[in-house]
């Protein structure tokens, strides 16, 4: 009998789109729906995996919206909200996949989702670092760094490297492989706690509270007296403006997120920009989806740094599906500190 | 005696630094003062010049500010101002130059000058084609076409190409190096008789008059219903936020000049910075003198095509050194229709 196979699924639901503004808790609700833990009969190729692991990116502030013509897709009114996550197989009804394995990519914010399309997830293979590692580190928010500093920044030995929102999912890692490549590395971020982390976990050379500088120009001048030779900006705005103005001729941005702007009817202005004439800087923004062919690589290069200590990762996780909604939303006023995620279930 | 070699030299000195604002003939004055034409006695690897033809060149607006730690130094009160122009070698203590050889470089707004320090100027070796050619299409305005085109925009047959300010100087030749690698062209310009230049001389696909465009990204929308692959950015500000908004995924846009900018006090803002991310573009500021190495690879290229007609250059000549500070200033008000130069002197 199917009720003998049904168990509950609990989801995060989407109540309403959120154009501008900060998301409430109340945009979003926590349903309890049921689901039979089979593929169901006739689809092929699909499979049906229980959620351990959210991860919460800045990026799904604009699925929040309604879009249109966007990369991305609107989350749907009445549907489950989905991102990244580390899932378990439960069942399978495709080659590539079997009861048990350990997966990561695009899954549904519920305890268990069936996967119709499982050719864009990452089979996970190496199963002796943190499972939750694979909701930053070593999954989107990592791939990002890596791509975003070694393919868009072409850094080099020496170079002064500023990262914004630094203590992120992103920041943390692009401040550790710029230390690693012998780079000077100032990162900035929203309070004492988090610049404490900058300079005493990740390593960072300096680092400061953006909250607490009434002049960004004057800050970066202090943390820059020569000039940037790197910035990677996970911010936009004021901060973005403030830079250009601080930049070294040859200078490189590297556009990964600006997250200052994500809840704004009006985006900042920048003035700034006349600057990247007489500098020669180039300005490039990226979407870590065209970089994904590098995951094996970056695995190759990440995975002993790891066990060998030489880069580190701070996570910030959330307890229980119910508590995704304050999670996600915690991005926008810098409450979490290091990657957020969501613990669904440990096993 | 002295007095036999001394002959008159007009000069176009410089009365005052201009920061903001539109500079004014009164800016500058016309004085007349003398000089020997020979290189002092003493002074090694010089040359004296006759001065034929000064280009007029929006860059020169900074140098009309007072300036520091500027990629260009600022003109000099009470002294001859400076720029692009082209010469006859009056006498040298240079084994590279002789009496009548031709040059292009940098020399002063005046009837004759004593260049110190000739090795930064180009040798004119094609005397077949006009002279003028020599402060723009195969100058300085020429290069940067070419540089900013080829070496900045990785342009591709069939691309979407937009050119602002594409009547002038350097956005004619885009225009035109476009159309011959097969893209799509639209260009945009400030009056009625620009516009047909586009259209009629230079082979545009389309041209817009945005002065009579009350919405530039309406404009834009009409002219690239499929959005833009490349934008040469020419003059900054608005344009530049509206193009943002009508970018291509994986565009490119070479930032060359801002000229709507360099009159103000407070830089216009740009808004729509943002969607460099999603739409992954990459835009860089250039100047083109870290591209002068490729000038004898241009002229191999530009040479042929002159000559078969395959490109067409417009220039605006202004009549004698007394005209120089209004053609300059002209440059800033959109004047001038193509490349405007100032004839010193035929021979």
């Amino acid at each position: 009998m199917a009720g003998e196979e049904s168990v509950r699924n609990k989801q995060v639901v989407l109540k309403n789109h959120v154009d501008a503004g900060l998301p409430k808790e109340s945009d979003m609700e926590i349903k309890e729906s049921s689901i039979r833990l089979k593929v169901p009969e006739g689809t092929k190729d699909a499979i049906l995996v229980k959620n351990l692991y959210l991860s919460c990116d800045p990026y799904m502030r604009n699925r929040l919206k309604k879009l249109q013509g966007s990369y991305v897709a609107s989350f749907q009114i009445g549907s489950p909200i989905n991102g990244y996550g580390v899932a378990k197989v439960v069942d399978s009804t495709h080659s590539g996949y079997k009861k048990g394995d350990l997966i990561w990519g695009i899954t549904g914010w519920e305890e268990y989702t069936l996967i119709t399309a499982p050719d864009t997830l990452f089979k996970i293979q190496h199963t002796d670092v943190p499972l939750t590692y694979y909701t930053g580190l070593l999954g989107m928010a990592g791939m990002t760094a890596y791509a975003g500093f070694y393919e868009i920044c072409s850094p080099k030995k020496g170079e002064y490297v500023y990262v914004s929102a630094a203590s992120g999912a992103v920041g943390q890692l692009v401040g550790q492989f710029a230390k690693l490549l012998g780079c000077y590395v100032v990162g900035s971020a929203g309070s004492k706690e988090k610049v404490d982390l900058l300079k005493n976990k990740f390593g960072f050379d300096a680092a400061f509270n953006y909250k607490e500088e009434p002049d960004l120009d004057a800050a970066l001048k202090r943390c820059f007296p020569e000039g940037i030779d790197i910035y990677f900006e996970n911010v936009g705005g004021k901060m973005l403006d403030a830079v250009l103005a601080n930049m070294r001729v040859h200078g490189r941005i590297a556009a990964c997120g600006m997250i200052s702007q994500y809840n704004k009817e009006q985006l900042d202005a920048v003035h700034n920009l006349i600057y990247i004439i007489p500098k020669r800087i180039r300005m490039q923004g990226f979407l870590v989806t065209d970089f994904y062919h590098l995951y094996p690589k970056y695995l190759e290069t990440i995975i002993p740094h790891i066990k060998e200590g030489k880069i580190t990762y701070v996570e910030d996780k959330a307890e229980g599906l119910e508590s995704a909604p304050a999670a996600l939303i915690g991005l926008f006023t810098g409450r979490n500190v290091g990657k957020q995620l969501v613990v669904v279930s440990h096993d």
